[in-house]
């Protein structure tokens, strides 16, 4: 196997092969283990890329392909016998298309590094997370990412146009398309979408990318009941439709760990059942306004919000997000067990009662935060034991209590992390025997020597 | 092969199985020769579609299936030895779920009946298009319909969240997911989306429905140079982001010929070389009514439009979109060769001056007509040799000139109408070798037996 490590040196250049020993990273964001792996690799266009996939589909083996290293699955902590593929190099923004409104980007660029690309050309590319610093935008296609504006502007699945990939065996497929619209023949790039780089590694796209709004309203809004912000995200998406920006609600639980002493500042004299960050963004600073000044009006003549703050700077706008973003006053201290899940909205309410109960039977003394992007379905949680015990038998219970139970509300095991190695014994929670049996059709159709991120989505 | 029909009959009872000799309709909006098959089959739930299918599988009988049969490229045309089926029975809408924005239905439910069912809730069901009074929701989903909203709301793809679906053998593969986002494993929706019923038969969905737009705002823009066109779109995306619902571009030439004698009235006192239609729908009647207005005088000040009308009534915006959709004028005498490609804005007008420039040499008399969803990348041409020939040669020389001279331009041969069997031989023109064998591989894969739709898409 030594011969494969020595023949990819001699293809790819020292620069770009770090043997076994040499490697000096940790593991993930979420990992501060170091990397263990055969070799870590670093290619630097699809050409290389294609020649590391033909030594490893010659040799069986096995590979793992890392963006930024931020996923929440533990999707790329490689074993001893793997190698792992980092896009890091693939880092060029090749070109920016106002008039067709398209980037074109390696995998490897920094989702800031393009969100910032896009802003000097007066555009804006709106997909947004808080990962935004590290993560990239190939990481980004093969997990599918959500986050902030998925409401406005879809999951990344709705930004891309074009894609190129290469195959397990080394082959390059590639379709730069630049059209909104192309049905000619099987739009392959959905397999490589939220696949985690099981059926392929994406080295370009093609995004889309919009017009920069100039204006921008946001609201920290009170609620005391879960139907009242229902009624509120129904009234903004009627009365801001085409500018409602996000809609993040932070339940109680939430509010109250995070703003604890010490940590991020009480936006409100109480802490109220529900609290709602509202943002559009627009076009037209005046009319745009006036318009959502007149929904908070409405909405407080209507006694649907108990309370409302409206940031008066930029820094106030941003201490409000803040305080959905940095949720690490809650980590601490650990374990504490993190989900993404995704549900109907009108089953919320129910599930997380139910959950309740079930976390006061089984941990009485424990925590649980909620927040989430309510508008798509999509709840994050934040569960801790609080109780003496070994960590993985506590992970596997507070797993089991979250998904078993999700089962009875039609709801999914992951909104917008994905599968990973973390998730993957659950999968059958959201998924038909069926289904995952197509899905392993689709795996040993594309990589028969499971050779791509194996054990990751699929056992 | 007796046994076969007999059995659906006995399966299906004697409603829902026609046999060939019985079957008396013509093939398509298109083509009024009649239905040649060995039988045709209407199901009406998902448990008798997949009764049809494995009896098909058990003799590896072809089956076509059919939604409104008003597809462009010859997709439904079934031969004598194929079983025709029909998701007209399928026609139920389940529920319409205003607070999750969701519309549950079965296949074979005509477009414009769940346009018209979500309006009577005060939603909308954004897909638009012509055949809107014909074609199915199934239809709509299998070919990743286009149409008049894309701009705003994007393809059929982006408004389907779930599906129920029946694999070649009769499995039934159903994931009737509501929520927006939802990573928990391979997205397999996505394989039968646009892929023309060559990988399943669609049964039931789960679509996106919105809130009702309460204003709508229209005008006919007359404009003399294609850069300006490009500069209008830039300005209107930028002015009416998020509102700005439609962008239909007529070409002098088309608006020549549908307003000829005896056609539709002449909008403008001349023809100019461009046309354009731009709406936008909106939530503040007054505000987005300003804004629109805002955005016609600076581009009447900046000289960069020529002239302008905007409709002064619900009926002088219906015969402004009439010019637009109703074609028929154009469409005699035959033969008129229909196309429907995308190619990036920017290479349109050489793309068209080149295109122009083969066809006067082929035919010196002919005629060529062009509109479309300019903002899409999405182009109609219409093309008549005016030149006495066997039709279907003429067609083949068209067919070589469009799709040959589109390589060059990184264009689609299909932009949303697919390509069922009449573009099949064109797909190289679009796809890789790569591409097309995975194609293959999928196909094999799902359908190892080739009997859903065999032919069309992939020869």
């Amino acid at each position: 196997m030594q011969n494969l490590i020595e023949q990819l040196i001699e293809t790819l250049g020292p620069e770009a092969v770090t043997p076994s020993q040499e490697i000096d990273r940790v593991t993930s964001y979420w990992d501060s283990s170091p990397v263990n792996a055969r070799a870590l690799v670093r290619p630097k266009s699809t050409e290389q890329v294609s020649q590391v996939l033909k030594l490893c589909h010659q040799y069986r083996q096995p590979l793992v392909t890392m963006g930024g290293s931020t996923n929440c699955v533990a999707a790329t902590k490689t074993t001893a016998d793997e190698i792992l593929l980092s896009t890091e190099r693939l880092d060029q923004i090749e070109h920016i298309d106002t008039a067709n409104g398209t980037a074109t980007v390696q995998a490897g660029v920094i989702l800031e590094k393009l969100q910032q690309a896009c802003l000097s050309e007066d555009r804006i590319f709106p997909l947004d997370l808080g990962a935004r610093g590290s993560c990239t935008i190939g990481g980004n296609a093969a997990t599918n990412a959500g986050g902030i504006n998925v409401l406005r502007y879809g999951m990344a699945r709705n930004l891309i146009l074009g894609m190129e990939v290469v195959l397990a065996d080394g082959t390059v497929l590639s379709n730069m398309n630049q059209m909104l619209k192309n049905n000619s023949g099987y739009d392959l790039k959905q397999l490589f979408i939220g696949t985690e780089g099981s059926l392929g590694v994406i080295t370009r796209l093609v995004v889309r990318i919009f017009p920069r709004p100039v204006s921008r309203n946001t609201a920290l809004l009170a609620l005391n009941r879960f139907d009242q912000v229902i009624a509120l995200l129904g009234n903004a998406q009627q009365q801001l439709a085409g500018t409602l920006s996000a809609f993040e609600v932070m339940w109680g639980n939430y509010m109250g760990g995070v703003t604890a002493p010490g940590a991020h500042k009480p936006p409100f004299a109480e802490t109220y059942p529900y609290s709602v960050i509202l943002e559009s963004e627009g076009t037209d600073i005046e009319a745009d306004e006036q318009r959502f000044n007149t929904l908070l009006e409405n909405c407080h003549e209507s006694t649907l919000i108990a309370d409302a703050i409206v940031p008066k700077s930029e820094n106030d706008r941003l201490a409000l997000w803040a305080i959905r973003e940095q949720f690490e006053p809650v980590l601490k201290p650990g374990p504490v067990f993190l989900y993404d899940i995704s549900l109907p909205i009108t089953a919320m309410e129910h599930y997380l009662e139910a959950l309740s109960e079930a976390l006061q039977l089984q941990w009485p003394e424990h925590d649980f935060y909620v927040f989430g992007h309510v508008a798509d379905g999509n709840l994050h949680l934040f569960i801790r034991p609080n109780q003496p015990g070994e960590e993985n038998a506590q992970h596997q219970q507070s797993d089991a209590l979250v998904y078993e139970l999700l089962q009875r509300y039609n709801g999914a095991i992951s909104a917008e992390h994905g599968i990973g190695s973390e998730k993957r014994d659950w999968l059958h929670c959201s998924r038909s025997d069926a289904e995952i049996a197509l899905m392993r059709q689709l795996k040993a159709t594309l990589d028969p020597d499971n050779i791509l991120n194996p054990a990751r989505v699929l056992a």
